[in-house]
């Protein structure tokens, strides 16, 4: 049975801006006011068969990831992140990011890129930056599977949802150390 | 009529490496060798229908990208380019870059990006980078529709085919005015 890809798009719609939806927003803002130029990556899709007579992908698979979502420019500088979601209240479970994920972001910060997650707790309202070093630092010095809130309260920058732009993380990076 | 995709590769191979290819082997190289980290993103794709039972896309369209092909990081700066090829021994046409990516390249280099196309020119065996600078001053500054060899010959660089690397852009990139 086919359904219509745009029958999950409503969805989204029906509770709330996802927090792709509010980067992608912000994103536009600071591409449209020339503050940052951010893109999502096209999500990396295994292409099985092609109709050439019409140019129509018949079957094809969705692959992961093995680099971050969003990449860009700010600054002069490359910048790359992932966003996520969890709907825990009381911390962010390590297994949202595959392991190449991690080796990927130690190599942007090898080549002195700036990297981060922005994590959304859905259910706590509330949305961290974790700078990459931060995180491997984290992941390096626990044996535990999650990180706790308390740590982000403590560790990591609070991003509040505004009108315009949505989530504004770009002015959290002049912040940071690189 | 429905063919495999991987009937278009094979005649990639039958005929030569592509100049993609050559870059893509090139990107490896800088990455295993810790010299660059530099991607090319995945196409774009406007997805019509999914089975969401085995997660199986069953129609979907190519889509024209906005931005250019690759892009990456080098000593910390944000890097941006395409690849294109040519068949003519005489002329690189410039509707080969598409509006919506020269705006893109601009905005890049307003933001400090590195920028670049590297054209090969399949007959002669020649491939050029030519910065985004120069590249808009050409435009900028004439009325014609293509960019004639003796201009590649005389304001942008030659990259010759090595063994390993095959392409070595990036040595470029140290040479040139940001």
């Amino acid at each position: 049975m086919s359904y219509q890809y745009n029958i999950k798009k409503s969805n989204y719609a029906n509770r709330g801006m996802s927090l792709e939806d509010d980067i992608n927003l912000t994103n536009e803002y600071y591409k449209v006011n020339n503050i940052a130029l951010i893109y999502k990556k096209p999500t990396p899709i295994k292409i099985s068969k092609v109709d050439y007579s019409n140019s129509k992908i018949t079957e094809a698979y969705f692959a992961s990831p093995s680099t971050l979502d969003y990449n860009g420019i700010y600054k002069g500088k490359y910048i790359e992140f992932d966003a996520k979601e969890t709907q825990s209240k009381t911390s962010f479970a390590l297994s949202n990011i595959h392991k190449h994920q991690l080796e990927h972001i130690k190599k942007v910060l090898y080549h002195q890129g700036i990297a981060f997650l922005i994590v959304r707790f859905i259910n706590l309202n509330k949305n961290y930056l974790i700078p990459a070093k931060v995180l491997i630092e984290f992941i390096e010095n626990n044996q535990r599977k999650s990180i706790p809130i308390t740590f982000f309260e403590e560790n990591t920058y609070n991003i509040d949802i505004k009108y315009i732009p949505r989530l504004d993380y770009i002015k959290i990076i002049d912040k940071l150390e690189v």
